[in-house]
């Protein structure tokens, strides 16, 4: 096709593609394999907690090298401390500075902590990494993210998960019109739409896993996302009609037949 | 891109493409003519009413036979009688069968006068047109056009040139869920994520004009258009994961560091 | 309380709520006239098809005498012919020349029949019939009943019985802002603030029966609704705040504590 | 009316209206007078920074004064040290030790600062506060609060003074499930329906001014907001009908004219 959307740098790192896959909940290795292909993604989360003590994980970070860029991630980690010593953990063992920051407040939920993330967002940039931390909806903790450093914001949609798409669109157009750093949404992404809406409000990627991995056919789930992501950025940069509360026909009704 | 969604066929005639694009309201013939490659369209509506009389639109008849289909429109047409008219004019002119019908019951909402618009079908469909109606999302009057021989149903999402979306999409479903004929969503797309919308919901192909036609860069907005349309589709068949009103971690915490 | 809502006037009666109530449904004869008592509605309709034949739907009628207005109304009925037997049989049996109108196109659905309806509307006022018809959320629709001579047009939020509220407020509101005839607002309704939308949307009144019958508490219901239709009336009299996308201070910070 | 809903208790003081309300921005001080009685408001709130020095509030203060609780509030306010020394000013003049702790991080949005809202109200919980802080739609800071000895805790709806409503009720609902404090909805609301909504979500009352204060007749939308909000909460209270995706009649369709 002979348009393409424009690329993404963070951090100095240049992305053709916008859409961040995680790697989890696939049926089998070449499922997730021929999703990854199949959804064009550059970068590939995995939780480290796992990656790093499984053989099986092991071996995904032999297949995702070459391939992706992986980002190691810190799901599951409840405290600032538990999550500084698993990005330290990700660093030595898969020798990249990226981390992609979870500090969960409530298990059942899955929402961030705010204070515990900042905390942890300020120890990691100190020792110099590259944060990408998972957030609320918040537009005061996204800017303080930013001012600590942070490479990007990740906030989310809705609850991990759940597929219920963008809750609080609004507040996500706010966010990405202040942002200061590429904003990225993670989490509640359910299907396709979702992901073009987000780019739409103004987010430079999108970050899923559980609507690829758990859809019924994940393959062509990845490449639905590919096109919507890359549909909503160029809806995005084409500048779209204005909402209007009335009707208004294509054109003017001029030279009607017999007139 | 490796996967593509499946062809879609109306009344015998195949296509690849699920956008239809109208051709009204373009800054200049050679934007809409980019904007037409852009899309991946293969069916293009015009109003014949004004086509028929002015030798721009009869250039742009010509132009447009070779590259796609063309579906004349009765735009404009506000009774049963009238329409008809058109539509043979159409015919005549144009050498097509196939009739894109609208019947206008309100000049400022634009929306259908379904007595006179069941009318036409009827009367169409026996004169041997291949007939598209415009109509409400209202389930009854889609089986009603369905009955009457209609070669789809192509209820609105919102007001013509409202870019307000789809705003019953229940509806939308439930139309798509119980008709024998495919489903054209017609009328209140404003941007990419809405046209996907309106695949996952079902529908078989989305027909759009002032989205492209007036965004700001309308080249750019049809590629948008096409990757969101193939995005929905693809989505559709892949079996979206269900909304769920509570998180769920992507992947179960088995294997802690340290535990 | 010191404000009323103002009263409202169908065809020449006078009513001080603006809330109709269905009849069917309820545990118990007890239950409904609580409900009814609670609910302050002067107005319950009740199918005549099932009335007239049944001697429990008859003490109904002769319970119903003297505390509130009959609305016998043609449920079940699909076609006008159907309508208008029905109409007629409901004045002989209960003298009134009101009757609300339901010609069903879809007995899944419950949607209504354009046509039939239209043409029962004709008849109807033609025989000297106050005509209520339910009818689409169709701005045309609505436009051709009251050009019929319908009393009121009674367009649905969503599907009967479905609770989901109204589907597309703008379109109410659009119904509302044209109609020269009132507008009640008819199926959909499943809690209070339901309700009150339609009262700030322009309803000029709301008929619900499930939301209130199937409630677990249908006595405490009704007086639910009872507040949201005052409440919702006095807030589309009072002028409502615009809707903003910033924040915007109650009010501006002079005289700030040491300052 | 003969059903009331039931009393709210707030840190042992028992409250019959579950309305709150704030006293800025009305044209007049005869106008605000009218609109507190009109809503039944047992409690008001005012900023304290302006009260405390202007001779204008101090009045406000007297008037207030035997007619309904006083809570001061922090408007303004950009840290917990802030926070805490204007909420001292307050129990210093007022006699109250109850305060609405507003501690904002974005001067533009007003949305808080979560930090230093959780410093500011374990400091003033320490000094033997009753502290309803106004924070963010988000469960983990709300539990923290609780946990910190907050009253109450009051999510917003969405960005004060936008009237925007309530933009992501799901998580509301989730929030008021969980909350082993009331929940009462600040900010955002604009008219009834948005009120009675935060009520049928599980909200234990509304805190509002704006929607009030600028409406174009101040005292009968406070009548409004009381009906709006009674209405609610007995809807809350009766249990509502489930949402179905089909539609369902009101009754079966049991002995139908001459069947």
């Amino acid at each position: 096709m002979p348009l393409m959307s424009d690329p993404l740098v963070i951090a100095g790192r240049s992305f053709a593609s916008r859409l961040f896959l995680g790697t989890a909940g696939y049926p089998s290795q070449k499922v997730f394999l021929d999703a990854l292909e199949a959804s064009g993604a550059e970068m590939a989360t995995a939780s480290i907690r796992r990656m790093s003590l499984a053989s099986y994980e092991e071996s995904l970070a032999d297949l995702l090298s070459g391939r992706v860029h992986i980002l190691p991630n810190t799901a599951g980690c409840q405290t600032a401390k538990d999550a500084v010593l698993t990005a330290e953990l990700a660093r030595e063992a898969l020798e990249t500075d990226w981390v992609k920051l979870e500090v969960i407040g409530d298990r059942e939920l899955l929402y961030p902590n705010v204070e515990e993330l900042l905390k942890a967002t300020e120890d990691l940039v100190g020792r110099g990494f590259v944060v990408l931390p998972y957030c609320n909806d918040d537009p005061v903790t996204c800017q303080k993210l930013a001012d600590l450093g942070a490479a990007t914001v990740m906030p989310l949609g809705s609850m991990i998960g759940s597929g219920l798409g963008i809750a609080n669109p609004h507040m996500i157009e706010l966010i990405c019109a202040r942002s200061p750093v590429p904003v990225v949404l993670d989490a509640g992404i359910g299907t396709a739409s979702d992901a073009a809406l987000a780019m739409e409000l103004g987010c430079a990627a999108v970050l899923l896993n559980t609507a690829v991995s758990r859809a019924h056919d994940p393959v062509r789930m990845a490449a639905a996302f590919r096109h919507a992501v890359e549909g909503g950025r160029l809806a995005r940069l084409s500048g779209r009609i204005p909402k209007k509360l009335h009707a208004e026909a294509s054109s003017p009704e001029f030279g009607l037949v017999g007139s």
